[in-house]
């Protein structure tokens, strides 16, 4: 950030008063603009045993499996965003999310919520962001070509809980470096 | 916003290409400007049974009691954030958080997390953001006082699945209009 949103003139990082951290406050208006993580609400879509992947059509990681899942927008609940990503890149209905892995990624300053779900028919295909969509077995997930650690750990908690009969929900931090591609 | 962060000349709102909401745009630059939810991180602090609330000093809903919880800032997991406001609300330390209760409140575009905790030693006292912070059994909670509905609903969730033996994770959606007050 280099100017006000507000006033368009010139910030500087300074701690406000009352405050203990640099933010970006306004030399004209003196508004001060804070940043904050941000929200990604994704599924895990089931359909009779077997989960639904797409394949990046986007970077980061384009060409590997993900669970769908995006930024939440404003106006939104979780749950509305996840299922609104579900149908966008992956044109799929589900219903029933229940809220299911939740995972702290505070190198790039983001949250991640995926919900377990059950897709409302067969029917899906690739959106906009997706080359490819499709339902998989346990033994047929493409475990060398998921894109992000959260989608692996969202997976392998699915599988290993279903053997157990019971859903609990997941929590980590996942600390790394920063990786200038764009890594999650 | 008014004006671009990037360059300092005026925004529109126009839906970008590949988008499906408006955005902020720089008419010069052509910097895309999101907007997202954010992150409030809490705790339910417990000391003997008994819970720590803070009454409030600032705005909104000064005077009344809530819980320890403030926006997530970039760079912390949730339970960093929580762990901090707890300390900057009412100097006290905790250990053993779990996740507790999840809440989107689309109309704010806000989602909390609020995780239980136990209070590492009975001291505490009121940060800059409180009047007053004490521990309560749950006939001491001033019910009538409580600050929002996020925070009455994780007591409440608290006492009943003491009682039981058994705390899961509790996830709900508060649908209100917005208050021009600042009820959130």
């Amino acid at each position: 950030m280099k100017y006000c949103s507000n006033c368009g003139q010139p910030v500087s990082l300074k701690v406000p008063q009352g405050d203990n951290r640099e933010r970006f406050v306004c030399d004209h208006c003196a508004k001060i603009h804070y940043s904050n993580p941000r929200v990604i609400a994704g599924c895990l879509p089931v359909w009779e045993g077997r989960v639904l992947l797409c394949r990046r059509a986007i970077a980061p990681r384009a060409g590997f499996w993900t669970l769908p899942a995006g930024f939440l927008e404003n106006g939104e609940t979780i749950v509305t965003g996840a299922v609104r990503e579900t149908l966008e890149e992956a044109n799929a209905r589900v219903a029933n999310l229940d809220l299911y892995t939740v995972f702290s990624l505070p190198h790039i300053s983001q949250i991640y919520l995926f919900y377990r779900a059950e897709l409302s028919d067969a029917q899906f295909s690739p959106g906009f962001e997706s080359l490819e969509v499709n339902l998989f077995e346990e033994h047929e997930v493409p475990w060398a070509d998921l894109a992000f650690p959260v989608i692996r750990e969202t997976l392998e908690h699915y599988f290993r809980d279903r053997m157990a009969g019971s859903y609990p929900v997941h929590t980590r931090d996942i600390i790394v470096r920063r990786d200038p591609e764009g890594f999650r």
